[in-house]
């Protein structure tokens, strides 16, 4: 039978991977006889623009999962009803009975409504998703592929920057993170910490709405004691009404634009305005999802096994369910795949627990430690005079 | 004789190696009888804040010359004409006869007014300067210590992007590189390219002023050619009439304020504007200076011998005087240092030459690329269907 790979929302270091893990399953299993790639995600789909993998050179397949991004491309875009109409037609002008779709929460409700049109339709249609978010976001699955690497990236940018602050000390820095309304990556700068003085000293996630007027308690209190204060800050922190952090600042510029938003910088300016202390942002931005050097090697395996997990899916028959990951226990390390229905994942936000915030909201607790420190690299300290 | 070293201005990834090599070689030399280490630079000497170094651990040294940020603390202090006298009173208490200071032009126009004071006063004080400045905008050497980290830094975040932007174009992607007024790290990003349509596709340099006419006539000429364009741009860039660009906009909120300013995302949203094509901005930042697993061996090592070179001037009796690099050949790399007088760097900007940049002034030549090469790991592309 043929098959199809598709790829949605953002690239991640190792999204990948999982179609090297994915392609060289298939090319054992020998059910396939083709498997196309959708270039740019669901868009290929409706334009038929599609590159055969199968026939590929082995060795650039193995490059191309050390490689970060999407090589087939991604997309953001959302199917209408008539595109949803017009994706089975081309399914079935290909005789395509097979798609693989990599994505998260939102790829994997564009997956289910795919399944459920085709059996409405009765077209024999298996629809397995593969998992692959930064904002480690979805639910059932212990984590997500891409949340490592990119929770490693910070974690090395907190620690960093939290040495370049030691250095030279500007009262106040604000580092911005990756993982829209999700703290999960946030969470991670923690994983920089080696020492009790090292930051971040404060860390705020967007489950939990804070005031400036907490904020700035906070970061006095830290600053008192050290003289210097490493704050990380998610994008999508909200405030206490449950509006983004500074949103009365940056609306409108955000709604003519499009462009990033800046809340990093928006909280740095407010705390330096109320406290009367310098403060700068950092905001490394999506460098934090693509950044090669940084992937976790433990994300690169799982994200591949989780490739080849699904072709076994599609043998076994499987329709209609996502791979998710399983662990079974921290030290050692061991996790293994299992199947879920897309029902359970799709369009669900998996938010960071509320159990997992210390009581006064400005850190993560020592479970949620427990449960991210297998998934990095282990991160050694610096030395000090 | 007692010895005194420190640290100014911003710090870098291999600074500590400087310090590394002094102190293994002060230890060989056997003249010193205390080498202090001033905290926080030239605040620490007039603060007599000091740490005595040769007796520290010398797997403590070790740990310490492969920490990035600076282990003494650094500081952007000026002196007043009061301080300068200060200082001389506080090297006369202590008995110090020689003082290492590591820093740019700024550290060498302060080393320079402390070995002219020293020498009116009639005393004997050897005043040696250690290089050190991402930014490469130091005259005579060929290169500064802490240049080629931070240049591979952002030739990898140039090319991860890339790869980013390549899976999921927005149309436009503005990524603001550090170095101030000197466009040397911004240059270096084109060693993130490995083939002929990877970006950045655009680099504008602030040794070259450009219009926003400029860079929007450019911007379209690679967007209808590629579909997306990745432009670099120095933190300092300037508009044609040589003032910051966009400062029109960001002008009062960093005079009140004093934060980091923003020109990549000021960049980004005038070319949106113009063009109405979605742009962002990417802005690493700091992390560019201080990132441990990115910094350059080559540059490691160089540091750690403009160290060692600091000490042996000493025992030659040499003083006003900074360790240089020489480069003898570029393949095999090969580069020694020298002594070049205080008054030759001194307060003195090495800019990005001219015939460096290209004719239509967006880009670099190769003659750049010979010269940056060497300096950093080679960069292998990535894989692509």
């Amino acid at each position: 039978m043929n098959a199809i790979v598709a790829h949605g929302g953002g690239p991640t270091s190792v999204i990948n991977a999982s179609l090297a893990g994915l392609l060289a399953e298939a090319r054992v299993c020998e059910i396939f006889s083709k498997v196309y790639g959708a270039r740019f995600g669901i868009r290929g789909i409706l334009d038929e623009s599609f590159t055969e993998l199968l026939t590929q050179d082995q060795r650039l397949i193995d490059a191309i999962g050390n490689s970060p991004g999407s090589a087939l491309g991604s997309s953001r875009f959302k199917l209408s009803d008539e595109d949803h109409g017009r994706v089975l037609e081309i399914f079935k002008k290909h005789d395509i009975r097979c798609i693989f779709y990599t994505g998260g929460n939102g790829s994997m409700g564009t997956a289910l409504r795919i399944s459920r049109d085709a059996r409405s339709l009765g077209y024999d249609l298996q629809v397995i998703g593969i998992p692959k978010t930064i904002d480690n976001d979805l639910s059932v699955t212990d984590h997500t592929p891409g949340y490592p690497s990119t929770a490693h990236f910070f974690a090395v940018a907190a620690r960093e920057i939290g040495e370049d602050n030691r250095s030279l000390p500007p009262p106040i820095t604000v580092l911005e993170v990756l993982g829209r309304n999700a703290g999960w990556v946030t969470a991670a700068t923690a994983l920089g910490r080696t020492r009790e003085d090292d930051g971040p000293h404060l860390i705020y996630l967007p489950e939990r709405p804070v005031s400036l007027d907490n904020i700035a308690a906070d970061v006095e209190g830290v600053y008192r004691r050290l003289g210097r204060v490493l704050i990380a800050v998610c994008e999508g922190q909200l405030d206490k009404t449950g509006a983004p952090f500074g949103a009365d600042v940056d609306r409108a510029e955000s709604q003519t634009h499009r462009l990033a938003s800046n809340l990093g910088h928006t909280v740095a300016r407010l705390i330096s305005a109320k406290l009367n202390l310098r403060a700068r942002a950092e905001k490394p931005g999506l460098f934090g999802r693509c950044c090669g050097p940084l992937t976790s090697e433990l994300d690169r395996r799982e994200a591949h096994e989780c490739g080849r997990a699904a072709i076994r899916a599609a043998v076994e028959g499987q329709a209609g369910v996502m791979i998710a990951i399983r662990r079974h226990s921290n030290a050692p390390y061991q996790a293994s795949t299992f199947l879920t229905p897309l029902e359970t994942v799709a369009c669900k936000e998996r938010l960071f627990p509320s159990e997992w915030i210390n009581e006064a909201g400005n850190d993560v607790t020592n479970d949620f430690l427990a449960y991210a420190r297998p998934l990095i690299p282990q991160l050694k300290g610096y030395s000090h005079l």
